[in-house]
């Protein structure tokens, strides 16, 4: 039953954002591309405000962090310093009989006990299917599955070089190889001293094998992340504080409810081979917790690997004292499309009202939301469509708006709610004689009549 | 001579990209990876402001435009659909000797003059070749190229699909396309009427052999899209429309200088294939006139090509008359890259001084500078400091502000002016005691003195 509800709540969920042009289905002309979606008019504006936040809140409010644009498209060594050509890879099995294709760590862990696979080799885990001899759970055949093998996740493509023909390179799988490989010009061009960061946002791929999850879970995504360069010994503290202002980002800047999220310290078993401590800021997702956020504490890990297989010098100096060393790292990495998913699903409601009719509204926060008010002349004719234009014209200049003058006002109004937008106007007779309009806010739905000069120091005040 | 000068221009510009942190050679510890770059600090910076003016000027500031953020790998179909399987190549010869790769247009072009090879085919140009039997240019052996082919300029990789294997899908050359097979559903969902248009920011791939003219061509690069949709026979209207707003933009947002570009009309004979009319805004780069901006007359092509493809409807309806057609597209089409080297090359100066000094400064526009406000005590102690850390907060709320408190104060306004920081703030002993501050404006170089109480005022004004 509680399955049911939580499937019912992602299905409603998606409903929306097909229906309101927030996400459609990728390349659904086609018959879609697995896992891929698009963002339609209303979700890039969520996209482009969460963004906007994060690069405020992370770089510009900080004088210890900078901003970098770093390529997609990394010299392959890269890759083979950072451990991702040898290590970044998921166990997988297919079935003979009818090709579907199955990660093998999931599948025991789900026949025969979540964790029971942590830890296990490649060869373990063959040993105990061998054992155990399942059945493929789509075609129901014994026997079908193939060896188990590791399947390297980032997806690989070549590069025509201008000499000798072609060499083959990586779609990055993490925007964080791009920040360490740049790591030295960055401290010796922005006068950093340590400690101090280095933020990204940009797409990263990985070629996995995932459940259908909406956004939460896709081969192409978007992250936001930051490495932070610390003096080794002051990671703990670093890593704390981290914790806390990625903690606070999400309560108090870009409103998501308390009890939404809680924050999972990572097992010693679960943590990555370079990872000194890790902690994922979880949200309660329609299909249970969910990582939103990992913070890991990547000591020089990333540093050292680079500075060896580079044969570059990547230590700094402090200029005060001319100790030279290599920082350790605290990395906070979110997914933009997971915290646009958090963001909705935290936001959304099916909304019982006195008169026993059902609204679906978005309690988004005002800056996330993608328009910041709506503008309805009541009808057309006899000049409110003249009226309402001058007042979207006015208030355009200094937030997003919508004007709508058509359909039933209260239809526009679902249609707004339904978008999140916290403030809607309505231009009525009354308004050409007394100049003033009425306000309508989302949540509270209580409206209020507000002199038309007063509108943007009103809406200044509140958004 | 003029292509030394213009050579040595290019050169300073990109020794200041890198001394600053704009911009960095990609993968540089590991040798580079070619023609590939990452954004440093204040690129990326730039990078922003110029995606937010275009953002704000295509979307926000219009009624009849609509946002979009589609895939990277689309489904192969598209490609088909669109063309770019079975044309989006170039013509290549590899040198047997040297293994140097040559565009074979290009290099026809080169030896019998520009505009030789527009229109013959592959097979007229193999002739050509074998007839005149050139030594290459490289090595100066003779007889070693290898037959011409047509070499796609997708990059390919492969998907693993939940089923059935793998499946080759392409990194987009285009971010075009996500627009035309999302058409449908926005012209559903957001209630925008013919004529109405769709923008798109994002990354695009090819996989092109290519001069180096630092970041005018790299194989990953972001484009600023628009395919503006309207009813046939309006598209020359709409076509002059853009070319005249795009121009706007350039000059009236962006600050470009009118002298530094120019609209080129495109011959028939260069016209794609599905082009009706094609004019390039083209600025005058460091190494000659290029093309920045292509605003191309696409008729119903993309949208016929889809709907046969995918057997899904894609026309409009016009509800006013019950009128059903595809639409016809205008494209403008800019490259994100080559407008940051167009601005930075437009503002960069190496100016000689009264003094007989030279100092090089970026006249950015205030608006595009990425650092909009330098704030620097006189001295660290005594209290400058603080004073001058306090105004920096103040100022932060507002702008992007860079407090600097390290070496000689003619040293920080020479970073300043190369980082094109339009004003720039000393506290001063005085300071203390009348309670203002020196101003200094990037291009004049005059000082105002200014009360601390007006300098938010003051800067409203200016920036």
């Amino acid at each position: 039953m509680a399955q049911d509800k939580e499937d019912s709540q992602l299905k409603d969920i998606v409903a929306l954002c097909k229906r309101r042009g927030f996400v459609f289905p990728g390349s659904e002309i086609y018959g879609g591309l697995s896992n891929s979606f698009d963002y339609g008019p209303y979700g890039v504006e969520i996209l482009n405000n969460l963004r906007k936040l994060w690069w405020k809140y992370f770089v510009h409010r900080r004088d210890d962090i900078v901003g970098l644009d770093s390529s997609i498209l990394l010299h392959p060594r890269v890759w083979e310093a950072s451990g991702h050509v040898s290590n970044f890879s998921d166990p997988l099995i297919d079935c003979k009989s009818c090709k579907v294709r199955f990660r093998v760590d999931h599948f025991l862990d789900e026949k025969l006990g979540e964790g029971f696979t942590v830890g296990k080799t490649l060869e373990e885990l063959q040993q105990v299917l061998k054992k155990e001899n399942y059945a493929c759970p789509n075609c129901g055949k014994s026997e079908t599955f193939t060896e188990a093998r590791n399947f390297n996740l980032m997806f690989k493509t070549q590069q025509g070089a201008n000499e000798g023909g072609t060499m083959d390179i990586y779609l990055r799988p993490e925007t964080a190889q791009g920040i360490f490989i740049n790591f030295k010009n960055i401290a010796n061009t922005s006068r950093k001293k340590i400690p101090f960061g280095i933020a990204q946002i940009g797409k990263s791929f990985r070629n996995e094998i995932m459940a259908r999850q909406f956004v939460f879970r896709t081969r192409e995504f978007e992250q936001l992340e930051m490495e932070f360069f610390c003096e080794p010994g002051s990671q703990k503290e670093w890593f704390t504080h981290w914790v806390d202002y990625c903690t606070n980002f999400l309560i108090e800047v870009i409103g998501i409810q308390k009890e939404s999220i809680r924050v999972r310290q990572h097992e010693k078993s679960e943590l990555s081979f370079y990872s000194e401590e890790t902690s994922d800021i979880e949200f309660k997702f329609p299909f249970g917790w969910g990582e939103l956020w990992g913070i890991a504490s990547r000591t020089d890990y990333d540093l050292t690997q680079h500075e060896k297989a580079s044969g570059q010098d990547l230590k700094y100096t402090d200029q005060s004292n001319n100790k030279k060393f290599l920082p350790y790292v605290v990395e906070p990495a979110l997914g933009l499309n997971r915290l646009f998913l958090s963001v909705i699903s935290d936001a959304y409601e099916e909304e019982k009202l006195a008169d026993g009719e059902t609204r679906t509204v978005l309690h988004l926060s005002s800056k996330v939301a993608p328009i910041k008010i709506g503008i309805f002349p009541l009808m057309k004719k006899d000049g409110l469509g003249e009226k309402a234009k001058e007042i979207f014209q006015t208030l355009r200049e200094h937030w997003y708006c919508e004007y709508d003058e058509s359909g039933a006002i209260g239809k526009r109004y679902r249609r707004q709610d339904e978008l999140g937008t916290p403030y809607c106007i309505t231009v009525d007779y009354d308004s050409l004689k007394d100049n003033s309009v009425t306000v309508r806010e989302r949540d509270t739905m209580k409206q209020e009549r507000i002199d038309i000069q007063s509108l943007k120091s009103y809406f200044i005040d509140r958004i």
